[in-house]
């Protein structure tokens, strides 16, 4: 590994310095690029390809519960934006405002859309008038700008890609019903396609989004300790519909407003696979979302027969996302490129194994390697690929649970805080004063209450009063 | 038919008022809505997966050329967007500007992207350095915005969706060569996919894009005999790389600047779908592109067997795009709505049908039954969708034939523009001078120079000096 490492330019190793190594990754690893323009990035082909994967298989998951894509627009009118006063005083502050179109001012200025709940709202006051018309089940893949003030690629950006899905039901219990479906499509899809292990659960008053009733959430613990909200579903009530005048004719003739859910996962999710799966050498990716799941590396390619057996080795693979690198660069420095890149599976083919019948595959994770006969290659590479995709999440979950603590009073949460990053489990009372002395004593944030209570004691770790629920706590990207 | 049109609102006739029927159509067939933001629109779901297929289709072509996808800013910085005279020109009086991030006047204001070609400028300086990191063969969907003043759904609206790629190559050959390459990948993929014959050519001096050495076009004919133009393909040459100072070094260690191209389509083409194909019974879909390609329709569905007959049906059509229609309507009005949509074959199935082991498939374009065998449905329906792809191609390649003329003198000119709506071919002598009289005088423009030139005469249709090119004119969208 030594030899290799030198080869490409050395990343920053995670235990000295895990911002600089993620910085690093992403960068040398040909995800994103910085641009002009302060907190937006450029997402390269590599960063691009595992956000059109991420697309494919959650778009297939939400169709396959009805949900239907639509487009509305970027701008919102500042009128429209102030209808619902949670929400703007949420989000009024970070947004970006045109003010000129064209060569002219404009009479009412527009936010670039940091959401869209209310285009949503404004747009369903229009169509939905009988019982007929619901539920409306409807999602928007786009791009969104918030203002922020510091910037990190994938995890805050001032415009990063979204999917955000907006629906409107008859009833409090249909919304409800939605809102959890899609936290748990959302919870299935980390686990069982980003190898992501995730908490499910609720979050606090103090944390909920800007005019919802009830926010769920996905929380996954990065490698460095720190907590990452991955997803987030929520649940409206009625609220918007008030404010937007949103009504039905039910079947009884009476007008009813409807009850509305929201929920959305974005490119933050890169983050969250480089900084679960990564390792000093690079990305690590898991094996259904990698836009390269195999790499052919000939060696001594200039021989007779390699790059020739190399391309049929690529076609024996095409069930499986496979390229061949033929490059000029060396195999030492090939090597270390599909190991800086992730790619799951690189397989190595010279002259003296098409004399042998066999390759070298060596998986990216374990840098496990194996000598495969050709004719077992496919079903080697199969394999290799689902054990791999398995590992890879139970590793992370051994990760995870390993830096998951329990704190039964103050003493011993101020001290897990502070020096073992990770999840710390304890009770609390609900207060949001407990929240915010919390927060400003230790910076640990309620990631959530988890649909998985535990007791761990009667009283809250702050305050000891009787304590209503259990909590976890991070600290947070 | 008479009956079934009282079923559904009636649409103004194309005859009467093409423009209303237009209108008509997009929000019968239930593809788009306005929105409180003039000009910006929201595609409903009949119309995002119109645009979702044609992404699909078109994105599978684009990369078996070797094209990656990537996603660049919506912001450009004023001072970028100024770096290329000529771009900037045509851009700047219809782009809309962002003054504000958050409660914070901005030190430079930003537009929001109308085409992205200074981004990717900026981006390219960066990453190209030697002809190793060439081509560069990027391209990205996403929205842009022109604040037009007058704005039609589809067809011209101040937001829209497209894709735009933007390469980088070692030479000029390599820049013409993907500049054609994509003009002709539009082209077939208009004809093969949306059933849109297309003119090939170049366009005039006058009507090339901001900032390009040579544009060249796909126009197609509405049905009203107005032109649309459906695609467009740029060659840049060295003029950006010039003024963005994009150099490479070549393998003789010389610095040589990169030749580019940029091409595009957009959500125009749904507009083109609608005005080439639709009829004053709705539209009519292309059953490559239609979202919907067969719906079953039961017929007395309270009755025993009818609705479980449906299902089965649509099981065995698995392969195509198939749904039922069990809603509580009547078979009349499900007729009519699945009409109005543009589904490409309607099955219909009751009890007698069952009985017969039989069922009745219509064709949205023809209308014609046929009835038809349950073994030999599956094969019927492949068979009565293939046809109908083909059809669709060749009734409006012989519309556009027909109303595609040839003038020898100013004159005919003018009474062609004036009384026959269409494609007028022309001799043109080169000099904008005559382009423009042409345009103030009859208002049609010079749509293009085909790529497959005739000689109608050797002079000039306007001022009657040596002519350099034939040129097809019209009006335009």
């Amino acid at each position: 590994m030594a030899k290799d490492k030198k080869l490409v330019e050395a990343i920053t190793s995670m235990e000295d310095d895990f911002a600089q190594w993620y910085t690093d990754v992403v960068k040398k690893a040909d995800l994103m690029d910085y641009t002009s323009v302060k907190g937006c990035m450029v997402l390269k082909p590599a960063g691009y390809a595992l956000w059109e994967n991420i697309q494919k298989e959650a778009d297939a998951r939400f169709k396959a519960t009805g949900v239907e894509n639509v487009y509305l627009p970027m701008f919102i009118p500042e009128s429209l934006l102030q209808k619902e006063k949670d929400h703007v005083e949420g989000f009024a502050p970070e947004v970006a405002w045109v003010t000129h179109g064209g060569l002219e001012p404009l009479q009412e200025r527009l936010c670039v859309r940091p959401t869209s709940e209310t285009l949503f709202c404004d747009f369903y006051a229009k169509e939905i008038q009988s019982y007929r018309d619901l539920p409306k089940v409807y999602n928007q893949w786009c791009s969104v700008v918030r203002w922020e003030k510091e910037t990190r690629p994938f995890l805050r950006s001032r415009e990063f890609l979204w999917q955000e899905g907006h629906t409107a039901h008859a009833t409090a219990e249909e919304a409800e019903e939605r809102t959890e479906l899609m936290l748990n499509l959302y919870a299935d899809f980390c686990e069982e396609v980003l190898a992501i292990p995730v908490i499910r659960g609720r979050k606090t008053e103090k944390e909920k989004f800007a005019g919802a009733e009830a926010t769920y959430t996905i929380e996954a613990l990065m490698h460095d300790g720190k907590a990452l909200q991955s997803g987030t579903s929520h649940n409206f009530g009625d609220g918007f519909a008030k404010a937007f005048n949103i009504q039905y004719t039910d079947k009884d003739n009476k007008l009813q407003y409807v009850h509305q859910t929201s929920w959305g996962i974005s490119t933050r999710l890169i983050g969250g696979i480089i900084m679960v799966h990564g390792d000093n050498s690079g990305l690590v990716l898991p094996p259904r979302i990698a836009p390269v799941q195999v790499m052919i590396i000939p060696i001594a390619q200039h021989k007779e027969g390699v790059l020739e057996t190399a391309a049929k080795l690529k076609e024996a693979l095409a069930d499986f996302r496979v390229k061949v690198d033929d490059s000029e660069k060396s195999p030492g420095w090939k090597f270390s490129e599909a190991e800086m890149r992730g790619i799951p599976v690189r397989i190595e083919i010279g002259p003296k194994d098409i004399e042998a019948n066999q390759a070298v595959i060596v998986r990216r994770d374990t840098r496990e390697k194996q000598i495969v006969s050709l004719d077992e290659l496919k079903a080697q590479v199969a394999n290799t690929l689902e054990t791999m995709q398995k590992d890879m999440l139970e590793r992370a979950r051994a990760h995870r649970d390993k830096h998951t603590y329990i704190a039964k009073n103050y003493e011993e949460f101020k001290e897990t805080v502070a020096h073992k990053p990770g999840f710390v489990k304890a009770m609390w009372c609900g207060d949001q004063a407990c929240e915010d002395k919390i927060k400003e004593e230790t910076t640990a944030t309620a990631r959530c209450m988890p649909f998985e209570q535990e007791k761990i004691s009667d009283v809250c770790v702050c305050c000891g009063k009787p304590a209503k629920a259990m909590v976890y706590w991070g600290k947070a990207y």
